[in-house]
């Protein structure tokens, strides 16, 4: 089939999407959040990537704390709702019933089936956005969505999303085992000479 | 609900799935990766997170360039083989028909529904990993996956992620509309004294 080029400015699909939990001169914010990614395994650390003019990107950069929060699809109008208006315009906070963990500036959502609270160790520099790279420093959740020990994405009922059509979608069936589906192409592989 | 506190590696739910492609040493090459976010709009931004002993990763910093392709969820056995087994030991680049935009550095998978050519703009050196963040110079895809000229998540069928139970998921219904669903609660909240 041939290959057409389309507008550079290409989205992944689907995005994982989630609430990050901030405090600003003392107001809590929840700010809807799409563009967000682990980034090292051992520290833990995970990125987010906000507009610099955002009202949560001020309270990251006052306080070097924040949270992220993964919401079930119950949550889908509330989290629908942190992406449409400003914290600097309306106080979001009482959509949720919130809790905290060891770190005063990360608010978290009791309503979330999992949520990280993060230390900041690096802001990078984009033209219009910050990245704020943080440590997870602890993660919550409930006995209800765990399976053997580990949260289950049947129970927490995660939203995804794509750009630019913006639709959520949920999680469909589990199509496959990772680290594993492929062992049957490695024989296929040429070894190269060392 | 009590809240109990788990494994601070926590992760997100789901993680998209992409295969990124390098050249190293004239050796193309792609790797399985699950942490990776669009970072910036204009100019398009696009991060990968890859361990720095990564071959692909000697790739990016010789180069200055890569790919970020999206694999269908026909892929998935190749997908889950190039998270096996490191480009330093074999050649993967024979399970895919491989083609080129405008960089010499940056091959794509005709196989997948969507690949962009990045060019290198700034790498973040973390304890384990190099964050990668590349400018999107071209997006390519295929009639087929497109409705009403935009990508089609039913179309392309992409592959999402979870750990620590590393298992593939499909994507499941839509269930709303995003920048829209929300606007229902805007009156509830308060707005604040300025």
């Amino acid at each position: 089939m041939e290959k057409i080029s389309i507008d550079r400015n290409a989205f992944l699909y689907p995005m994982p999407v989630v609430l990050v939990g901030t405090k600003s001169s003392g107001q809590v914010n929840f700010l809807t959040v799409a563009w967000v990614s682990r980034v090292n395994y051992n520290p833990p650390l995970i990125a987010v990537a906000l507009g610099k003019t955002h009202f949560s990107s001020a309270g990251i950069k006052e306080c070097g704390e924040f949270s992220v929060c993964v919401p079930g699809k119950d949550l889908l109008e509330k989290v629908d709702c942190c992406g449409l208006v400003s914290g600097k315009r309306v106080d979001k906070s009482g959509l949720f019933d919130v809790f905290y963990g060891e770190l005063g500036c990360a608010p978290m959502i009791s309503g979330c089936p999992l949520c990280m609270e993060c230390r900041l160790i690096e802001t990078v520099d984009l033209p219009t956005n910050n990245l704020f790279i943080g440590e997870i420093l602890s993660a919550w959740t409930e006995e209800r969505h765990l399976t053997d020990g580990k949260p289950d994405v049947r129970k927490m009922e995660p939203l995804t999303l794509t750009m630019p059509d913006n639709r959520y979608w949920s999680v469909g069936e589990t199509i496959g085992r990772a680290w594993h589906d492929g062992k049957g192409l490695l024989p296929r592989l040429k070894g190269k000479k060392t």
